[in-house]
């Protein structure tokens, strides 16, 4: 597992439903910033890497497990680590955790991974330019244990 | 004021927050469905409008005015007008009411006006083409008692 | 497998993002959607399943498999079937289909599964109550050939 | 005018449409945390006043006018102040601007308006206590040359 980047979120009341809770498909929502910032703090910008090299990453695969509700106006911390790669797919995973407080001590509330092809603006499968794959690879091989 | 069009919708659980009613922004969420309705019951599609005609549509001021809590699972009608237009400008009005149900009268729960400029994908101003003037104009004359 | 219920979507600008295609935590909302449908037809109302039998079904597990991208003012059909029950745990699936056009034939564009328990209002596990259990126990057995 | 609170956001991927910028709801979304941390730059807990003052603020008008489009991954600046209030009623004024960076100055990119009404949990109109009146009052007066 690749060393992870950490993301800080502060849940708002438009993702809140009416349960009282985060709306469930809103942590795919997270898990997107998490991945941006994951790529942001190795150097790259998701911007360019859409306008100037010509890469999407649309999601194949998207799975979370819910394991405690997360709040309106709470912090939350999102880990985000790369898992596998290859020249045209990136696998990432997700941790959520709730930050500690004064009332609470930290809890982790949801894991997920998703799942990415590189493709062109015209969605044709392409491989990521080799100034990511260099980065990424050598990410992925720092294994940190968990 | 133009021959309204009439669109059904039922409140989505992702469109509610903690407050057990349906958050704000999601009210102009629906009111462009109701100005795509309209130009499809005039004999338009906003899809071919942006893609063959290369003519979008931003929004440059957006309003609402809320008057009564829709709630989930809540079949509403939301009836769309054309209020103003010049070439290269169009203005919407919105009116969102409750159906009427076993448990209630027909209730009103929301007015809005959207004014929009037309652009190409370049966001360079342009004019509307004459097919879609025509038949707006039309639809604008055609004055209906409210 | 049970029954499938059987839904029409069409997509919303706003569930678009800027590769021109649905984002992807948008498909979680139509699984939700499609549930609710799903129970709509067996004759059961989740609004009165919330407000009046004090069971909530919070998601604990949730997966997505994009095949194709569904774009903006796409016609969908979704499919809901219950896959999996325990007296305080419901499993669907959902099948999302782009209906036949004159342009292209129908295409399955994802797959999904989510697994949810049953709670009440305090977040505090319950089974479900015997009306339903019933209900979707029968839809359940009645296997049908995919 | 009050003294305004400053509040940083960056786009979310999610917050755009397939017009390549941020959809047109979604600035409503960003003024409902300007307001938040406009209390909470008071003193004041959104989640607190809901759940232990019953006070919740629905909107009653809401308005947008938008003059650049915000794209993805922008970092924007919200101001938010207090521009009128009566003991059951609050109107906040937003601008919303992006920051200044390497290629652009800062571009004030949207202005807009929310009246909310002070409400108990069912709805039933109410004052704001005191503690909130003496703060905002103070606020209110602490007049700004913009």
């Amino acid at each position: 597992m690749s060393t992870p980047s950490c993301t800080s979120l502060r849940v708002r009341y438009a993702e809140t439903d009416q349960m009282g809770v985060v709306y469930y498909a809103n942590y795919f929502v997270w898990f997107e910033i998490g991945r941006v910032e994951f790529l942001r703090q190795l150097g790259f910008d998701y911007k360019r890497m859409e306008t100037v090299d010509d890469c999407v990453l649309p999601v194949v695969d998207a799975r979370c497990r819910y394991k405690a509700p997360a709040r309106y106006d709470d912090v939350l911390l999102l880990e985000t680590r790369l898992i596998a790669m290859r020249s045209a797919v990136l696998k990432f995973a997700y941790r959520l955790v709730r930050s500690e407080s004064a009332e609470a001590p930290a809890q982790s509330l949801a894991e997920g991974e998703t799942t990415h092809v590189i493709v062109d603006r015209h969605f044709q499968k392409k491989a990521l330019p080799q100034q990511y794959l260099t980065v990424l690879r050598a990410n992925l091989a720092r294994d940190v244990p968990n």
